[in-house]
C-alpha cells in the first residue's frame, strides 16, 4: 500500500508519521508532500529521513492520501487524487458536509467508510473527542439533548498556534506584550470564546461543526446539540464538559460500565484519588480520557462527564490512520 | 466608621484596600490584621503605609470587619467580633449556609442584608459572577434550569495559587517540571476539573456552592442548577459558560436589553468586531462582562451566554465593600 501524507510538515502531518510508525502500518512506499516553503525539509520515519516534496497540481502516485493541508487545497485537489485512483482521507472541513462523503470515526461508523466514492472525511477534533465518549452512551441509553462547553488547546490552530502561545507566554513573563496573529486576541493567561468564524446565528463554525458532525457520524439528525467552543492557554489535548439527557434510564454506574468496554476510551474517574481526565495525562495518548461521570443536578435522567483527548491524535492523525486501516 | 480588614495581606485583602481607596470609602479609622507571619508588613493606603497588626483572639475596636482569612478562623472569631458590636462581612464559606446569616450581593438582595444578626456572608466568587448576569434575566424571564461550566483562574486559590502558576509556567518553559502544592496537579498548560473537595455525590464543594448559594441569594430554592468547576491556567478573572432555560418567552435581543440596564453588568457582545467577554479585558474591572448571548440550540426557550468577572473584585473585595456601603 503506497501512502502519501499531504501537509506532512504541519502539526497533524507530523503526528500522522508518528502514528504510521507506531502502528507499523504496512506501507510499501511513503511520499511526503508540503508547500514549496517546506521543500528540502526531511522528516524522520523508522530511522530514515524522508525528503518532503513540493505538492504537484495533479494526481499522486499512491493508493491512499492522508491530507491535512487546509480546506481550499482539499476542495480543489482531493477530487483529482481520487480520480487518479487514490482513496483520500481528508482532515479539513472541505468535504465533511457533502452527503456523498462519509464522515468517519472507525469505532463508531466504520461501515459508512465502505460507501466512499474516493473521499472520506475525518471529523473536527472537538467532535471526535466528544463522540468517542458520547457514542457508547448513546447506543446504550439514547442521548436526546447534549450541551457541551469546550476547553481547546492552542495546537487546535496548528503548530503556529502552539508557537504563538509559547512565545506569548515567554513575552508575558518578561513583561512584554504577547502578540496575536494566529488567535484573535493574545492567548497567554487568557480565555477566548471564539474559534473559527461567527455564523449568522451567533454561533461559531467550530460550535456548529460539533452539531452537524455528531448528527452525521451518529446518523442521528434528531439529536439536539448545543456547544460553546472556547480557546484556553493549553498546548495540546482538548477538554470538554458535557451534559447529556437520555431517553432510557441511566445511572453513573451504568454509564461507567458501558464506557469501560468502549474501544478508544479510558475511564479515569477516581475523584477520591484525584484522578480525572486532564490534558497533562491525555496528551499523546490514543484513548480519550472520560471521568467526572455524575448525575446532572438540573435535569432528570441526565449525566455530566468530562472528556479529554489529544486532538492531534483522536481528532486528526490517529483517526485518519485508523480509517486507512479499514482498507488494509 | 471604623473599619478592620482581617487577612489584609492576602490576595483579597489587598484588593479590599484598593476598593476602599478607589471608592473613597468614608472611614475614620482603618486597622489591618493578619497572621503573625505578616507582622511588620506595611500596606499602602491613600499615600500612607499602614502597619499590619497581628490578629488578636478577641474583639476588634471597629464598626465593620471585612474578613478574608479562611473558614476556620471566621467560624471561631466572627461571633466574637459581632458580640463586640462590629458588623462582620465575611468572605469565607463558614457562614454562607447558616439560615440566619444573610448571603448578599447588593445589586440582587440588599434587603436581605438588613436582617443580619452581626454577620453577613459574601458569596463564592464563581456564584457571584454568574449571579450578576443570571439575576436580571431571572427577574425578567424566570430561569428554571441552569447548566454552567467554569473556567477559573489561579488566584481563586489566593495569592499562592497565582504564584504557583507563574513559577510553574517559568519552570515549564525552561524544561523543568512545574510543582503542585496549592493545586492537586501542575496547572501550567493544564486543565484541572477539581476545585475544593469532592462530596458524596461526586460533585466538588465548589460546584455545589454555585447551587446552594444561587438558590439562597435569589430566594429560589426551586431553581435547578448543575455546575462543572474547572481550574485553568489563567491568573485572574473567572469565565463561565451558561445554558439557561426560562419559563417566560425569551430572545437574545430581549436578554441583551435587560442586561444592558443591569447594574454591575457590561454587555460585551459584538462578535463581528471580535468583542466578547475575556479575562484579558475583565481583569480589574468592577462590572462583569456578559456576551456570546444566543439562543441555545438544544432546548426550547433557552439562552446561552458567556460571563467573565474579576473574581477578586465581584467575587470578593468589591462585593464585600459594597455590602459595607449599605450601612453608611
Amino acid at each position: 500500500m503506497r501512502v502519501a501524507v499531504v501537509g506532512a510538515t504541519g502539526a497533524v502531518g507530523r503526528e500522522i508519521l508518528k502514528v504510521l510508525e507506531q502502528k507499523d502500518f504496512p506501507l510499501t512506499e511513503l511520499r511526503l508532500y508540503a508547500s514549496p516553503r517546506s521543500a528540502g525539509t526531511k522528516l524522520p520515519f523508522k530511522g530514515e529521513e524522508i525528503p518532503v516534496e513540493v505538492l504537484p497540481e495533479g494526481r499522486l502516485p499512491v493508493d491512499i492520501v492522508l491530507a491535512s493541508a487546509g480546506g481550499s487545497l482539499s476542495k480543489k485537489l482531493a477530487p483529482v487524487w481520487a480520480e487518479g485512483g487514490a482513496l483520500v482521507i481528508d482532515n479539513s472541513s472541505a468535504w465533511r458536509y457533502e452527503p456523498e462523503v462519509p464522515l468517519v470515526i472507525p469505532q463508531i461508523n466504520a461501515e459508512a467508510a465502505r460507501k466512499h466514492k474516493g473521499i472520506i472525511a475525518n471529523p473536527n477534533c472537538t467532535t471526535a473527542i466528544l463522540a468517542m465518549a458520547l457514542w457508547p452512551l448513546h447506543r446504550a441509553f439514547r442521548a436526546t439533548h447534549v450541551v457541551v462547553s469546550t476547553y481547546q488547546a492552542a495546537s487546535g490552530a496548528g503548530a503556529g498556534g502552539m508557537q504563538e502561545l509559547l512565545e506569548g507566554t515567554r513575552a508575558f513573563l518578561e513583561g512584554r506584550k504577547p502578540e496575536a496573529r494566529v488567535f484573535p486576541h493574545p492567548l497567554p493567561f487568557n480565555v477566548i470564546p471564539h474559534i473559527d468564524r461567527f455564523m449568522e446565528n451567533d454561533y461559531t463554525r467550530e460550535e456548529m461543526k460539533v452539531v452537524w458532525e455528531t448528527q452525521k457520524i451518529f446518523d442521528a439528525p434528531e439529536m439536539k446539540i448545543s456547544t460553546t467552543a472556547v480557546r484556553i492557554p493549553t498546548l495540546r489535548a482538548h477538554a470538554e464538559a458535557a451534559t447529556v439527557l437520555f431517553e432510557r434510564p441511566v445511572t453513573p454506574e451504568a454509564a461507567r460500565e458501558v464506557l469501560e468496554k468502549a474501544p478508544g476510551v479510558q475511564v479515569v474517574d477516581e475523584p477520591e484519588k484525584n484522578r480525572y481526565p486532564m490534558p497533562l495525562t491525555a496528551t499523546e495518548k490514543w484513548d480519550v480520557e472520560v471521568g467526572r461521570i455524575r448525575k446532572n443536578l438540573a435535569f432528570e435522567n441526565a449525566l455530566d462527564f468530562f472528556v479529554v483527548g489529544d486532538q492531534l491524535l483522536r481528532g486528526a492523525a490517529l483517526n485518519a490512520v485508523e480509517i486507512a486501516e479499514l482498507f488494509l
